[in-house]
């Protein structure tokens, strides 16, 4: 699978609850960054167990995923109950797995300014 | 250029404030999409206008640039006075200009439950 493919399996693994599948595509020395909590995870185990354990009924849809050599980038839409997440990945590829993440989670909110006259709102 | 190319020198423009330059890059009838606020901005002309007059001092570092074909996604933080944002930015590419995107704008922030024993702070 090129490293698209895999990016896209694991979201919608998770989004099946499928953990040995989503596993399996994970490195063993699978490094992920959250630079907006400046978190790292170290490990696909850990990574799994935080996914697996994530609070909250939520759901993933997979917008669309980019593929470049060994990266790949993911625009994923998460919601939980009421609350919404646009969530984007870069991904590092390495021997069918993923090694390297780094995931940002937006959240909505209203402009900061008043600009309605050059962006319209839907 | 191929998209990479326009997708990060559009980013590193707008740091250089080189707006004739920016504008050359982005198709006239670019469709940009905010989906946090929920906003589009119609035309180059007004996408430049809306960075140009962004308050703030803000500054631009490019992380990241994949290309995928007529596709690109960029990872950008921008720093503005005591605020950081983590931006990522999905594109696509017309005859040597943007012409579509889609952007978010996530912000720092403390984990919304205790993790640690999977995640460590940096």
């Amino acid at each position: 699978m090129h490293a698209a493919a895999i990016v896209r399996a694991v979201w919608e693994g998770m989004e099946a609850r499928d953990w040995e599948s989503v596993r399996r595509l994970l490195a063993d020395d699978l490094l992920v960054t959250w630079p907006q909590t400046r978190e790292r995870i170290r490990g696909g185990d850990a990574f799994l167990e935080l996914n697996r354990t994530y609070p909250g009924d939520w759901h993933i849809a997979v917008e669309e995923v980019l593929c470049d050599g060994d990266r790949a980038a993911a625009r994923v839409t998460i919601v939980s109950g009421g609350d919404t997440f646009y969530v984007s990945g870069f991904y590092r590829v390495h021997e069918g797995r993923i090694a390297e993440a780094t995931e940002t989670f937006a959240e909505p909110g209203t402009p900061p300014y008043d600009r309605s006259h050059l962006a319209e709102r839907y």
